[in-house]
C-alpha cells in the first residue's frame, strides 16, 4: 500500500534517511524456524560498501561507513520465531554541510522538486529519504529472504552485463559475486575500470546493465492476472533508482523476433536436469531455449528466471549544470560533496535483494495455490 | 494481494475465462460524483476489438464477438455513488472443441504447464483465465478510470511505435487513436499491414512496441520508495501477456549515456507550458529535454510520462510444433483455432488502460501526503 | 483496502444495490480443486430469504425475491480452477417508488446522512448499497468458503441465543440450522414469535443476540499482533449492519471474573478429544472450561471458537418519527415500503457466512508459519 | 496483511519482544508538516508505564523500566517529512531468568502454547511477541496518530468505567487523563484502589471495562461494506489482549431494545453544536440521543463515538494452577515474576491509541470519497 513496504507475506518495511540518525527495517512474514544472524545481514551489506576491497573501485565514493547492522527483533536461540525482525543501522559519517548550498536549487535527475511539490516541505540534506543509501535497507531485508531461499534450494546470481557501453560475456555469473566489478566473465572488468577513471577525470558518470539470475524457483510461482511473476519483478526493479529499463528473458528484443523464433519448446530432461521440473506423469522435462526467460503467462516455467535492468548515468557529477533555482531564476549549480562516477556496481547487491524478496513472497503465496 | 486485483484506492478487479460464461470486473474506490455510463466502457472495448473497422485487420483473429458490456452497481441518476462498479461481458462466440486436443499438450509460450502445475489442474480451453481476452476487463475498467482522469485535465495517448522492425515516428501519439493500428505517424500503417500480411502467409507471429504517454499529471505523483509510479507502471505493463521490457523516457539507451546528456535541466516555462509546473514560489516551469521520461524518483515531475513496453510475437501460430506432451513424450503440435498474427495492435487499449488505472491510483494517494 | 473487500488470501469482494440491476461477489484466492456448483451458493441463500418455509416468519418482511444466483467464473469441470470466483444474483422485485419520500428526509437509524455527507450524494432508493440486502453476498461467498472449511473438516454452527430478551439454551447450536428461528433448544421460538407478532402489533422493531461456533479449527490460527483472530471476527461481526456488540467467549462478563474463574485450565483429552490438539510431543489435550472462548493471545487454542453478536432492533418501523429533514426543519416522518420486525433471524445465515470467510483466510496464512 | 501492520493510509508496524534488545515500530503514511518530537510519545508512553505517581498502583507491578522512546525517521526541522517516522525502546529492565520454568508449561489464558503450535518453536520468554509490554509501541504509534488527529479539531477521550464490577459514573471523560486510574468520575477509583489491594492479597486478579470517546470526527468517515468504522474499532479493541467484548453506544444492550427507543433522531443543533455538523444545505443538526454511539451504517454521524471494551482479569496469577505440561502430564504450575493485578489501567492509553490510529487512518481514506 504504502511506498515502504514491499512484499504481501514476506514483507520488508523500511526507514531512515540519509543524514538522520540512522536506517532500518522490519521483515513481517519470514516463517519461523530460520537460522539467522547479525552475520547474514553484514556480509550482505558489505558487499554493497562503496569501494570495498577495490572492487568497482573507480565506481564508488569515498564515503566509507561503517554501516554496522544490528538485529533487534524476531529471532530467539538464533533462529526466526515467526515475529517480525527488524534491523537498523547507525548513520555515522554524516556531512550535512556539504547539501546546504541544495536547500534552494532543486538538483536535476533527482527527486528534490518532486518531493517539495508533493510534501509542501523536503528534507534536502542528501535527498533525504530518496538518497541511494536508503538501498542498503533493501539489501538488509534481502538477505534474511535469501537466507531462506537457500533453505529451499534456491539460489540467485547479480553480475554486471554491460558497464560505459562495453559488455561482458555472462559466462559465469555466479562467480561474480566473487570478482571485481561483479563481473560475470574474467576480464570485462579491466576495461570498465578503465572507462570510469576517465568519467572521473571528465567529472562525469556513467551507465550500464545488470543480470539477476533466479535459479531453483519451482515452477507454478506467481499470482495471475495482475501480480504476474515478471510484474513484480519489474515492479521490483524499476522501483530501484537509476533504473530505467527492465527486461525479461529476450527483453526487448522479443519485438523483432518472430514467433517461431521466440517459442522455447519442451524437450526430455537430461540427467542434470532440474529435480523440480516434472510433468504431472512425474516426467522429467527441460527447455530447449529460455528466450521467455523462465517466465511463461506469468509464472515460474522451471527455467532460470533471467531479468535484466538498465541503469542510467548518476545524475549529480562534479560538473556544472545550468538549472533554475526555486524563485525561477537560471543558476549554475555545482554540487559539492562526494560524487559516484556510476550507481554500479553498488546497485548488483540491491537488486539481487529485490529478486530475493520477490522470489520469498511468492514462496509463501504458492502454499495457498491447492485445495 | 491477489492476482486479480490492481490498484491500492482505485482497484479493478477482474474474473472470468474465455470460455465459460462471461468475463466482468469491479471498480472499488472510484470517488462519487462522476458521470458514467455502459458507452463510456463500450467505446473502449470497441478499440481492443480485434479486426475493427480495417484497424491493424491482418493482425488479428477471426474471432467477433459483440462483447456487450453492461454496468451492473455503483451508479444512481447517471453518476458514481462511491460504490463498486460492477461490469460484465457475456461470452457468446465460443468454440471450445478447438481446445480439445490441448489437454495434453501444454503449448509452448503459454502457462498451460505452468498453471497445471500450480493447481493440479487447468482450464484448457483457450488459456483459461490466461486467455487475451482477459485484458478486456482492464480495458473496461481503465475507462472508467481514464473518465476520472479526464474530470482532472489527465490525457493518455497511446500508439504502436515499431512493428516487426519497423519504427514508427511518434510525431502525433495522440492522433494514433484515429489512425489504422494506432499509427503514430502518417503512413508507417502500411508497411506494418504489409509485414503482417507476409507473416500469415508463413503461418508465423510478429512483435513490436507501444508508447503510452501521459500528459497532465501534477508534479509529485509516486511513493518512495518502493511504490514509485515508473516501478508500479513497470509492474502494470510487464503483467500484460507478452510484454517483455518495459522502459522510462530514454530507457535501456540511459545504459550508454553519460550524466552530462542524460540530466534534464529545467528551464523557464514559455506561455504554453503546463499550467501545474509549478515552482514552491509560484513560477512556472519547464524541462529542456525529458530523457527521465517525466519521472524523477519515482515521482511525477510535470513533464509528460513516457513508458514504452516491448511485445513478444504471438507463441501460437499456424505451424507446427515440437515440443512434449505431458507424459514426456516429443510430439507433433499443431494448434488449430484461431491466430492473431500479433498481440499489437490489440494491445494498445489494454496498455492505456493499465496507465489509467495506475494514474487514477496514484491521484487519489496522493491526497493523503500533506496535511 | 477498500471497504467492498473481506480477507487477504480468501477474499470476498461485493458489489450491487439493493434497487439496481442486481448484486454479486467475487471470491480470490480459493484454493484449485474444490467441488462447487450454484446449488452451493443457492442453499445458503435460501436460509437467508426473509420468511422461507414458516422460519422466523413473524419477524421478516414480505419481500420475496426468487434470489437465483448464478456462478459466473472459476470453475472447470465443477471444480474450482484458483481463478476468482464470480456470482450473480439478479434483482427482480424492487419497488423503488417506496423509497421516493426518503430522498429529503434521511431515516434516523440509518447511513443515509452519513452517505451523503460522505460522497456529496447518495442512492436513496432503500439504502443503495447500505441495504440489508447486500447481505446476500457475504452469504453467497460464505458458502464458498464453508465448502473449503468442509473439505479440512471444520463445521460452524449459527443459532440465535436471545430475542426480545428471552433467552434460550444453547443446547443444540448445530441442530438450529433445521429449527425455526435458528432456535438452538427445542421451543425458545415459540416464545419469540409470539414476542415478533407483537411487536407487529405495535408497528415496532426487536433485538437480539446470536451465537456463532466454529469447531475443528487447528490450534495456532490467527495472527498477532493486531491480526488475531478473535479481532478479525470482531471486525467480520461488527461489520454487519445491527451489530453493536461482539463478545468471545465468557465476553462481557469477564469484567466481572477474577483470574482464578477465567483460566481455563488444560487437561488431557478423552478418547472423545479433536483429534488436532496435540502437545508437541503427541499428547493430546483439552480444556477443563472454555472462558476463553477456543481463542488465547489471539490464536485459536483447539477449544471451540464462540462469538457472540448483539443485535440492536430494526431502525426503520412503522411508527411514525419525528426528525428533520435536509432542510434543518422538524418533520414528521413515516416510513412505507416493508419492515423486518428484526434482523434476526436473518442475520444468523450472514454471521455464519463471515466466520467462515475469516476462517478460511486464516487457514491459508497458516500455511506460511512454518519454514 | 501481516500481523503486525494496523491500518491502510495511515500504517503502523511494530517489532520487538519483551526480552529481546527492544520495541519498535514504523508509521508510514502520516502527512508531511506534523510538528512532532521525542516527547510527545515520550508522554504518552509515561501514561501507560505501570504505577507512575500512583496511579492505579495497586493494579500494576513493580517492573519500571525507563521505557525511552526515541525517534529514528521521518523528520526534518522537527516536522514530518511524508517519510516512514521509526522508534525505538530499548529493553533496559530484563530478567529472563524469571521464565526459565516456563518453557516447559504452557501457561493457561496465554498464548503459549497456540504459538509453539503455530511456528513449532516459540519464545518463552515473558510472552516473547505476545507481551504486553508489546502494546507500548501502540502508544508511541498512537501518539502521533493522536497528533495528527488534534491538528484536525479531533480530540480522544478514555477512561475506565467500571473495575472489579464496581462501576464509575462516565461524567467527565475527557477529566480521567489526570485522575488516578483514569477515572471519570471523583471518587470510584477510591474503591477500585480497595478491590485491588484485596485481590492482590488473595493473589488473584481483576477485570473491567474501558470507555472509549472520539469527539469531532467529521460526519460521513467510514468505508462499507466490510470497513465500517464501528467494524475497524471493534478490530483495533478486541486485538489488544485481555479485551473479550467490544461494544458502540447502546452496545450489548440494544439486543434488548425495542426501535422505537433505540433510534436518534435529529434535531437542530444549538449554538455549542459542532461546527462539523452540518446538513447539505448548511443547516447544524445535532441528535437527541446517541444509543448509535456515533456511528450508523458504519459511518460517523457526527455525535461522539463511543466504544466500549470488556477486560478480562490478568491469566498469570501468584496462585498455583492445576494444568498439562508439554508431555501431556498434569503439574502445578507457580508462575514467578511480578504479576499485575489487573491489565487496567495500563490498557486504557493503549486503548486511546488505538482509537487514534483508526481515526487518522479514516481521515485521510475519506479523501478520496469526492470527485
Amino acid at each position: 500500500m504504502n511506498g515502504n513496504t514491499f512484499g504481501r507475506l514476506f514483507r520488508l518495511t523500511t526507514f531512515g534517511e540519509s543524514h538522520g540518525p540512522g536506517l532500518g527495517g522490519v521483515v513481517d512474514g519470514c516463517p519461523a524456524g530460520l537460522k539467522l544472524s547479525d552475520d547474514d545481514l553484514q556480509r550482505a551489506l558489505d558487499e554493497r560498501r562503496p569501494g570495498r576491497d577495490g572492487r568497482g573501485g573507480a565506481a564508488s565514493t569515498a564515503r566509507r561507513e561503517a554501516d554496522r547492522v544490528r538485529l533487534l527483533s524476531g529471532l530467539f536461540d538464533g533462529q526466526s520465531t515467526g515475529a517480525p525482525i527488524a534491523f537498523y543501522v547507525e548513520n555515522t559519517d554524516q556531512r550535512p554541510g556539504d547539501y546546504e548550498a541544495l536547500a534552494d536549487i532543486p538538483r536535476p535527475g533527482h527527486a528534490d522538486l518532486g518531493l517539495l511539490l508533493k510534501h509542501g516541505l523536503s528534507d534536502h540534506r542528501g535527498g533525504g529519504r530518496a538518497s541511494a543509501r536508503e538501498t542498503l535497507c533493501r539489501v538488509a531485508g534481502g538477505a534474511i529472504a535469501e537466507k531462506f531461499l537457500h533453505a529451499r534450494g534456491i539460489r540467485i546470481a547479480a553480475c554486471i552485463l554491460e558497464f560505459a557501453g562495453i559488455a561482458a560475456v555472462p559466462e559465469d555469473p555466479f562467480g561474480a559475486r566473487s570478482r571485481p566489478w561483479f563481473c560475470p566473465d574474467a576480464d570485462s572488468c579491466l576495461r570498465w575500470e578503465e572507462a570510469a577513471r576517465a568519467a572521473a577525470r571528465e567529472g562525469d558518470s556513467l551507465g550500464g546493465k545488470v543480470l539477476v539470475e533466479i535459479h531453483g524457483l519451482p515452477p507454478g510461482l506467481g499470482e495471475p492476472v495482475f501480480d504476474k511473476l515478471d510484474a513484480r519483478l519489474a515492479y521490483a526493479f524499476m522501483g530501484v533508482g537509476a533504473v530505467k529499463g527492465v527486461e525479461i528473458g529476450s527483453g526487448c528484443a522479443a519485438a523483432k523476433m518472430k514467433g517461431s523464433e521466440h517459442n522455447d519448446p519442451l524437450v526430455p530432461a537430461g540427467p542434470a536436469g532440474d529435480a523440480r521440473c516434472l510433468l504431472p506423469g512425474g516426467a522429467p522435462y527441460a527447455f530447449a531455449s529460455n528466450h521467455a526467460g523462465g517466465i511463461l503467462g506469468g509464472l515460474s516455467s522451471g527455467a532460470p528466471v533471467l531479468v535484466t535492468a538498465s541503469v542510467k548515468p548518476i545524475a549529480s557529477t562534479a560538473k556544472t549544470q545550468r538549472t533554475l533555482n526555486l524563485q525561477g531564476e537560471m543558476t549554475e549549480l555545482r554540487i559539492g560533496g562526494r560524487h559516484d562516477i556510476s550507481a554500479l556496481p553498488r546497485i548488483v547487491p540491491v537488486l539481487r535483494a529485490m529478486a530475493a524478496l520477490c522470489a520469498a513472497d511468492f514462496l509463501l503465496l504458492q502454499r495457498a495455490a491447492r485445495l
